[in-house]
């Protein structure tokens, strides 16, 4: 395998264009054009072999799939349309040309769901295999959810059952929460998606918006979840947002807690403080 | 060093509100805003410990200015100006906050001359220091330089001295040619930067422009280069263009040879076919 075949082998699995590409796969950048009253949403993330997935648990279209849904995730999390994506891929040298068009073909399988083209990225050689994916996408100007926005009083909520992904051994296939995402602009004073696990997340929309938060509802959790695994399993690509009392939650929404006064950052469950929960990389 | 210490590492480094920035590092995506006429341009570049430099020879500044003038010097080939950055960093142990300020610290000194505002990323953890830089400019709406209109007859030229790179040991920084890029809009019919050599990459834009190309000028070759180092030693990250007989060529530019009528792809020097010349990770 040299690198044209690759970058052939690439080309023939991202063919046909897509809304607003001007110029995709093939020269230096490719060329975007947004529509009138819109802003871009820009997020990249990594899958990384050992550290986001086994080459013995999962297939070359499981990896694909994962490195896509991470970035389209955090487009739903803002309330955003998804709409093009670069793949940056390194490769060690057991992976071959099959497991990159199983790769794709994941990826792609995935991305055609929500109208996502390829139009770009970068190959190259590594120890461990390394799938960077940015996903960029738009939302209508001014009009975008953040995480920082969160208020006292406001309730919390998730959707979907929490601890999926640690349940299946984070071999599941998530799925990005685009429509819901959509729905939520307007009524959601903050909103972000749980990849780390309700616990740090929520710790981190809490720091970010200046509050604290009380956990009382029934969490959500997945059949045969724990409770850590809830609360910290992480990669359940979920969405969590705030929304006012007064305001109807869409029904994919489980309220799990209120947004109250009180340290930046505190994340209170049944009246116990909690501690520093979720799925970091680097401990 | 934890996630969160990392990460609050990083956004002390890139703090600042750039042109166009309506949300930057820290939340799921950054907000993003075009000027009304404008084109997106989006790229992506790996810098891979081993593959793109070694810790030997290369300083943790050294590494960060060369993951962002990868991205920068694809913007200028297209004539753009360059804006915004996402950075993804997947670390070995080895690597200490300190190293990882020295690369905010290189990266910031290339990207404040241009004006370019880090505003995400990703962080993980790898075997080989991973950097994967989305670099995210702009061109007014149809006038962005493409690789795929070298046309018969018109002239071949480069910038600046080819091989130097390779002279320095891939150990200089190289100087991304964001001005000259933008002088080359309307005049020059193809644009490209020279990341692989002249070799493979006139090769690769006669192939997207269907016609061959005839080197017949004098090479600017770097005080101390070969002939291979000239031709295929890589990572100059000069422009490479086509611009047509009568229109006058900017002065950063020496004329190399003639685009030809012929089979897509082929380049000829000094009337010999060359070979498939150039760097290639996967070889």
């Amino acid at each position: 395998m040299d690198e044209l075949s690759l970058v052939s082998a690439i080309r023939a699995c991202c063919g046909g264009r897509g809304r607003g590409v001007a110029l995709g796969i093939g020269d230096d950048c490719a060329i975007l054009r947004l529509r009138r009253g819109e802003e871009l949403l820009a997020t990249t993330d990594f899958v990384i072999e050992d550290v986001h997935f086994r080459r013995k648990t999962h297939t070359a279209a499981d990896v694909g799939w994962k490195a896509l849904a991470r970035g389209l995730s955090d487009v739903a999390a803002m309330g955003g349309e998804a709409r093009w994506a670069l793949v940056s891929l390194a490769l060690p040298k057991w992976a071959d040309l099959r497991w990159v068009r199983g790769f794709y073909g994941g990826l792609r399988a995935l991305g055609d769901r929500f109208g996502v083209t390829v139009v770009g990225g970068d190959v190259s050689r590594t120890e461990k295999l390394t799938a960077d994916v940015v996903v960029l996408g738009a939302a209508p100007r001014g009009k975008a959810l953040r995480r920082s926005g969160a208020r006292v009083g406001d309730g919390i909520y998730v959707s979907g059952a929490l601890g999926h992904a640690a349940v299946s051994g984070y071999r599941d296939r998530p799925e990005p929460r685009l429509e819901l995402g959509k729905k939520l602009r307007g009524k959601a004073t903050a909103c972000m998606d749980l990849s780390d696990g309700l616990g740090l997340d929520l710790r981190r929309m809490c720091e970010e918006s200046g509050v604290s938060a009380w956990l009382d509802g029934v969490l959500p959790a997945a059949p045969g979840a724990t409770l850590e695994q809830a609360l910290g399993g992480g990669e359940d690509y979920e969405l969590l947002c705030t929304i006012p009392a007064g305001v109807a939650a869409p029904r994919e929404l489980t309220r799990v807690g209120t947004v109250r006064k009180g340290k930046a950052g505190e994340v209170w469950f049944a009246g116990v403080k909690l501690g520093r929960t979720g799925w970091d990389p680097f401990r």
